[in-house]
């Protein structure tokens, strides 16, 4: 059986240990030889950056560590046992940005990106290179080799205050990870603008894994910054309405929160209600609507969503474990139409 | 007073301390404002190189540590309190080279560099700019901005083995790190190049500190890799023949032996006895000889060498600690002919 799952950092790294559970693979680690069934993850890159000289894929890095074992648990980010001392030596010259954890263990992996980025390699190869060390047993296609990079129309922290006249403040595009780290996605967002992605062309395999899948997954990530900019790319929501496979999608908003993250922050910024129901109105139907993308959409547990033309099913959702989390994911699978059996 | 140094690494950077000692300023750190006397240092920069896709500068980041006081005293090179986690993770990816001390505090200055070199500046500038943060005291000027590497040609380490006719064995060029750190200066050097040099121009203030200069000091770096790629850059031999200061170098050779690093293979290779008057004679005099460098030269206490043309004096020369080097800048200084009263 073969699986697409759009995914962005943490949560679609946790959402991924499920699937691969949910098929008999093992959750961390590669797939044993043979294996019946294969996940590939189209990921989202839109929270890309450069930083320092580096260029940095915190969600490409996230689902790597983690599928492979080096992720921190606690922190669903970045590198067990990870040490700072490079970034401590950074701020000591003054080097800007001082707000971003980069740790010395992450900087190895964007040393190598970089590298072979400036020497000609695609992000798709450099990815597959990186995998090579970490054998996360899943495919890990970047969503596009092209740049695209998330930014927030917000009010200039730096020159707005609360005395401001709402008229008068200066506006200020920052790049995602600006907004979401540096501000904690405090400053509200007028705009969330996946820019460069009207340019971008899907990264290679991205289209005939859609189009060969046999279940296409949306995780319950971020569904603007993450699966939204995945969707932003030319060619990619063309290709999951056209795929043969169903198309099933989480609830990443529970009890009208997000589980993870400050995704009503983004929701509020296109205007999506921020729960179960507001989201997957948004995904909205392959059958009844114009640009749909869902067949299928689980909600928690207890709660109920309207969403004309899917059909909605309550399981838990909360990825307390690798267990609970293939459960699902097991869900999601029989929800798309495949057979078990 | 204006005195200037020739200096490569770990040797050039302890007998700085020793300048600013016997000049009255504090060793460690930045001079006091209005302090009567500067020195500044032509670094040799044809030990840089280019390692996972960061710009090294080994000898200029050694003389900024030991100035600034954040150098590993008992190493010599590298920071001190510093770690390897970059270093070790690069590995565990398999990325070569491997034998490079890379450490984790230094990485961060190789950051800051590389960054400002890809954006335009030159290295003069971005030394400039590191140095703002460790405040050495001494004006820290590349010998070149542009690029000059010193290469090793030697028999091929991979292919060469004692059972192979010498004549017949590959011959390979190393990068000069290559050889020094990697094979520890064993392969047999049949010559060394500092590739570039022809077409390279001194860095900026080069050429007008030596015209400036009261005083003119070679440090008892190696005469061939750090000495002499000064040298090789066009102009620097004339600014030196031309200044009005007087020229004193100090023998890195004591009892027929380099008092730290390899400088006898780097001799052998280009014909010179590993004495301290092999190394006077071949830097030559000022006076008789065409494009001799010297008026004075310092060997060790109870030595003697003989130098045409130049003044040769002996003092102690280990540089134990900065009282001891201090005295011996001290007479160095006093042999260029300055006036210290």
């Amino acid at each position: 059986m073969k699986v697409v799952v759009l995914v962005g950092g943490v949560g679609g790294a946790r959402f991924l240990l499920g699937v691969k559970a949910a098929l008999g693979l093992p959750a961390i680690g590669a797939a044993p030889p043979g294996a019946a069934h294969e996940v590939t993850a189209l990921v989202n890159t839109g929270d890309d950056v450069w930083m320092h000289g580096l260029r940095i894929c915190p969600d490409l890095d996230t689902c790597m560590y983690t599928l492979g074992g080096g992720i921190d648990t606690d922190r669903g980010w970045g590198h067990a046992g990870e040490t700072w001392t490079v970034k401590d030596e950074l701020a000591a010259y003054g080097a800007e940005p001082s707000w971003f954890g980069l740790g010395d263990k992450d900087i190895a992996t964007h040393l190598i990106r970089t590298r072979m980025l400036r020497a000609g390699y695609p992000l798709s190869d450099v990815t597959a290179a990186l995998c090579d060390r970490w054998q996360p047993g899943v495919r890990l296609l970047p969503m596009s080799d092209d740049r695209v990079e998330s930014h927030v129309v917000v009010d200039d922290p730096e020159t707005s205050g609360e005395d401001t006249e709402p008229g008068s403040r200066d506006r200020k595009a920052l790049h995602f990870q600006e907004w979401w780290v540096r501000y904690r996605a405090e400053p509200r967002a007028h705009a969330i603008v996946p820019v460069g992605a009207e340019e971008a062309t899907p990264g290679p395999g991205v289209v005939e894994a859609i189009a060969e899948a046999d279940a296409v997954l949306i995780a319950p990530s971020n569904p603007v910054v993450s699966v939204g900019t995945i969707l932003s790319v030319p060619g990619v929501r063309e290709a999951l309405r056209k795929t043969d496979a169903g198309v099933v999608g989480v609830s990443p908003i529970i009890g009208g929160k997000p589980v993870r993250g400050m995704a009503d922050a983004c929701l509020r910024a296109i205007g999506v209600q921020t729960t179960a129901e507001g989201v997957g109105r948004h995904y909205g139907s392959r059958q009844t609507s114009e640009d749909g993308l869902l067949d299928g959409w689980l909600v928690q547990t207890g709660e109920s969503a309207e969403v004309p033309g899917v059909a909605v099913r309550a399981v838990p959702l909360l990825m307390s474990d690798v267990d609970a989390t293939a459960k699902m994911a097991h869900a999601a699978l029989e929800l798309s139409g495949v057979d078990f059996d």
